[in-house]
């Protein structure tokens, strides 16, 4: 995709200063853009960049009056980093569309009903009995099993494995290799030592405007559903446990888990590697820092820090004390000798 | 798949409370069921779902009576819980079942070896000198490497990776995207700071009767064999390291890791995002926390906790304690006053 | 692959004891090896194994002289251990050269560039704009984004998934299922506790001589590139945010996270289930202990545990208090009595 900066300039009501008809194929950080590239002056802070950048084109305040020459041309908007941003999003919508049509060789059931627009990549697969909306776009090596609904302007990345019976939103975007809907881990131990599998029956919803990363796993519920709701962002390598309820809007980083039947309320913030057992509630609107082991966050907007994890204004408290416990031992024994030397009555 | 609620009643050895002919086709939770489904109570505090509820039928109690107007039938058995989980298995088995045939493309060396009444969905490939047992249900995007052996009945699941030389015994179900075999992490560091990499020429055999759970990953052993024993249960997102072996029916929860060379017990319940260190052995029956990180665990029947990992009693106990330490510092900087305010001798 | 005793001492500079024409097929531990295998013996502490071992033939130390009789052949070589290391990398470079020609079948644009003696597996996909050095292994189910180089040697296992634009160096290897150039976790926050996906437009760049593990996640960056130097070992399941760089040599276990942009230096070696918070420098040489999480390590060569990391000697002091904090705490009630019941002035 090419665009000369007179395009760019009408998509974002700006004016040009030097050659409109110049064309800029890609968008870089000032510091390292190359020619062909265009970039963008917010922080002042970055002014002496724009001097040096080898981009074509700079995109700066409509007050930016340069102080000495300039190798590059200008895009002068009212706000530049706003525009920068209206500028990577057309960018990224005009790449997403790209993909279209029906590579071979895919596989598709004959019932697959498939709305328009869609794109499905090769070496993708369609079971039985699936219903997919209008501008989908299943890339490579995509699994979507029997009886699966599939919503509008979903993106299905290169070896998405989806079990049967799944249920996806609209607006949704699944990277590569994630796991939608594998067994739940329900084993019944037996009197011998060995385990019983519980058949897992339910499936996995997921709603409306979801992320789900790389590498990560839904399980299926072992009845009923396991619910993603509308606005949850998860990162690459998190597990999510069977009959588990994520709330609207939360966000949860890389490498977390939560245990099965879990049900995390809304807007909660949640970091990397953080581990939440099974079977409780977590209140909305609650921040866990990363690496914390959670059993238990029923107070709305609370911080939680450690494992297991507890108040964060506790935490620092505990830890700061903890990296001085030599020297608090050391105070101890002074006090038992000092004791030791006195005089009893 | 329909049933009628007399074929229900055949399998369950019950009696049939309404019409026998009605049709259902799938099992749900009471409380969420719709028409078309089939249901159960057997904690009598859901009593007054069995009122309200949408199912065709509900499996109840033979000394079951009701206190009001039924909107749906019944079928009376003995023991409503363990005829509904006989329910769940039968529809699993069928469901599973019903796959079959070769869905094309699809790719087999002519050297393969391949059983009876099995499933090789599209896009999956067999390499050379591959033996596979009957009822396998090798699933779309499944990769099985050269001089690998599989038993019978079988189950790996879409974009399942097994490298070379795997051996995988009966009645094992491997989940969507898990990789086996790949090469053990070593490297011989040299003089000027970077690394050779070791050959890993060691293979991976996974028993009978294992459940491997979705992007779970189990290396080779760089010489000899990295082992799962018949039994064991590995949730999803696992890492087990070359040369390890994980005793009979040992289950291990999502996200934990264990070093190279590391030996388990049989019967061990390991949580989640457990760290096992390298060449150690682990006792039978050992319980470990989630999170816990384990350098030594050679009593048989202990429970840990903590990273480091120490007996879960005294974690109890230290957790408490950390928890007060501010309060404690206080005492301490109390005790040092008074020591200072005494009169000396 | 079969080697006669003779081609074998022909490749080490030995010498065989027993039957030179005898063939060989694999390479294994002296005390598990079966007929058709040689085995090494390189520690004294093994040497009973050499005269019940059914290798068909032991590498052994030239001045090895037998104490009893022996039912295998010998090759004797100058040193033992470093001779089968030789045998070891010799028997994986064939066999990883082995693979060679397209199977069908795969998938790849007409533009893509692709260098000699390469392997092209069944269902691999090869994207616009793609260039492919020379000895590139691509295995089944590999799939390669649009605009994507990959230099000499390097071998892709089984179900690796590359986004678009990714560089790659020479001598690396991806295993299986690793995803290398999703997008950044990035979501900004709006007024209603919805969030806007920021695009994410950067890339990653692998240098030469990486080795990426099994399920590892490297995201791309917001903008310019995530950079993997020359050298890395990256083990299984590892989380790698967009905009970090690893530097040259660094080592990291299984299942370890680092967060957005944080820069990571030379030569360090980073143990498994490890968390590294976003936006900071780890210096040189740093080492960090398992599942330790890390908010500052800027002293070179600095040994780093915990969570949160402190510095690995305190660590340990500390661990060891809070193991006797139950007795610490006995200690302080008995000062407080003491005190109580001492005279006052």
């Amino acid at each position: 995709m090419e665009f000369s900066l007179k395009d760019i300039s009408t998509i974002l009501g700006g004016e040009v200063v030097g050659d409109e008809t110049e064309k800029v194929n890609t968008i870089s950080k000032i510091e390292e853009a190359e020619k062909g590239s265009i970039s963008f002056l917010a922080n002042p802070k970055y002014e002496s960049f724009v001097y040096s950048t080898k981009a074509s084109a700079v995109i700066v305040s409509c007050d930016f009056i340069p102080k000495s020459q300039l190798k590059t041309s200008l895009i002068k908007v009212k706000d530049p980093y706003s525009s920068f941003t209206i500028l990577l999003e057309e960018y990224n919508r005009i790449s997403s569309l790209s993909k279209m049509g029906i590579e071979q060789p895919s596989f598709a059931n004959d019932d697959a009903v498939i709305g328009e627009n869609c794109y499905r990549g090769a070496f993708s697969y369609i079971g039985k009995n699936v219903k997919i909306g209008d501008n989908v776009k299943i890339y490579p090596h995509t699994y979507i099993g029997d009886n699966t609904t599939i919503g509008n302007n979903v993106i299905l990345h290169t070896g998405v494995k989806i079990y049967n019976n799944t249920v996806i939103g609209s607006y949704s975007t699944l990277h590569a290799n994630c796991v939608i809907g594998s067994d739940g881990f329900g084993f019944a131990p037996q009197a011998d030592g060995s385990y019983k599998t519980i058949p897992q029956i339910g499936n996995v919803i997921i709603k409306d405007h979801v992320s789900i990363g790389a590498n990560t796993v839904i399980d299926c519920a072992t009845m009923g559903s396991t619910i993603i709701e509308q606005g949850v962002k998860l990162d690459n390598l998190i597990q999510i446990a069977h009959n588990v309820e994520v709330g609207e809007n939360t966000v949860i980083a890389a490498q977390s888990a939560v245990a099965g039947s879990t049900k995390i309320g809304k807007n909660c913030v949640i970091g990397g590697q953080v581990g939440i057992t099974g079977h409780i509630k977590i209140a909305d609107k609650v921040n866990i820092a990363a690496q914390a082991g959670v059993r238990k966050a029923n107070v709305e907007g609370q911080t939680l820090w450690g494992s297991p994890a507890i108040d964060h204004r506790l935490s620092i408290k505990t830890h700061t004390i903890i990296k001085n416990l030599p020297q608090i031992l050391k105070r101890i024994e002074e006090l038992e000798e000092k004791i030791v030397n006195l005089p009893t009555t």
